[in-house]
């Protein structure tokens, strides 16, 4: 009954590339009955949002300030959190796995906290980092990751 | 499609008038098409969800800790926050409106700080209190009250 | 070396009389050696600062908002913490015990939630309330109740 | 009357040039009078407290967890905050200016979040990042930059 959530992180301002992924993520992640949280904002939030709830899915945004109507119009359920840019933290905290779709530095500092906290994240479109991560290059990789990381078996 | 968020409040351990009360408000509350948010725990946390979940609605859980298999067995998303009683406060600032069945420490410390922000809020089951709040006898009144706040006339 | 925080807790806005004893009570928890903390702002907080502040003392505001500049002028350190109203949990966190001097509904958010995570508190100026709490009708029986709390002998 | 406030941030293990740089930074804020902030543990934390605690000054550590005796032996105010890894936003938060000392994932959610939400920031002992970031080589560099950043006339 309990359903995993997956947090798809990533720039609110995105190239093409960035976005037509997230979109895909987040439609695949609402296929698989999973449900999806995002920062709650543009660009790439905004994709993975788009994506999932035009697939039928759940989709949440944990939002900076105190206002329930601020975020994208694809949100199910706004979720404003008063508490500004350490909303960052709980949408690693919240997150069951993450995938990060591009990066600027609101989104490093969750790949980062995501790393430091063992919640498990994935990355596309990602340059070179002087830390390791694990990446992919296709969103059936990221699914196929992420059906793994969910598994039953894989819970601690 | 954005849908409200209502929390509904009150302790971890409760007689059983309150359980009831609370299992009530939680099914029409999901009746309605709202989306529940509790602390996720047990007594009154619990029984509001296993309201809403048997009546097919949405329950969410803001988990004090880190763990994402913590919470009462009918949390549909559980939201591990890794911020300890500090979630205190988020659960009230997500919520569009709040009803609080019953009260204990932790309770009163959303009651009071829903108060502060200005989230609208009406109690169940309630001491006399040195400050105004709303009451309600039944669970009729409250769903009577919490679709005048949550109208989209009554929104600010 | 390390040196004891002690919160003091109250209403921006209050009478002189809770006005007069908060900043007694910041000017004797300066005269003990302790940091004082409080949540920065003005009526009780600034009172409390501006006793501490003329003893001598170190006087600690957690501000609500991002802007080192806010708060009363009386703040050694001011601390921005940027997480709106949950810094009231704050206050009750990094304080080893909590004076309350008067109340308002943030107030109370802030002595409800001490009474949950179980830091220990004391109240002057309080009305009635249907729970317990530790109660002072003095200054001295407040400092006295402190250096209990303090001494060494006490820490778990 | 109100001081700045400098956070350092760097990992809780790190190589001894790292260490050395950081005491010696945390002895030239404490020498210029201003209050050091870490979070409170160990390695560069630990570092930077000695350095600015033997230079006389005031060292404050935001702990991750609720117990006021964890942290190490130099804080002279130790500020249990309650919300784990979120802390690190709050090390952010409060600091008028950050000096990165090395590095780790915790650091860089540090960093990244600093830039962000723009908080001066300059790092020593640095890798290439895909970002820009001030960059110092010596410790009077870095005392040169916040000297700049702190005076008056450069506050916004």
């Amino acid at each position: 009954m309990r359903r995993p959530v997956i947090g798809v992180i990533g720039p609110s301002e995105a190239p093409d590339a960035w976005l037509n992924t997230a979109e895909a993520v987040g439609a695949a992640v609402a296929r698989e009955g999973w449900v999806l949280v995002t920062g709650g904002y543009g660009g790439v939030m905004e994709a993975a949002s788009r994506g999932a709830s035009r697939a039928g899915g759940l989709v949440l945004g944990l939002l900076m300030g105190m206002d329930p109507e601020e975020g994208n119009p694809f949100l199910e359920v706004a979720l404003p959190t008063g508490i500004g840019h350490l909303r960052n933290g709980l949408v690693v905290n919240v997150s069951r796995a993450l995938v990060a779709v591009g990066w600027s530095l609101g989104t490093l500092s969750e790949m980062s906290l995501a790393l430091r906290v063992g919640r498990p994240i994935i990355g596309l479109h990602q340059p070179e980092w002087p830390f390791a991560i694990n990446r992919a290059e296709s969103v059936e990789e990221v699914m196929h990751w992420l059906r793994g990381v969910i598994s039953p078996a894989n819970r601690e």
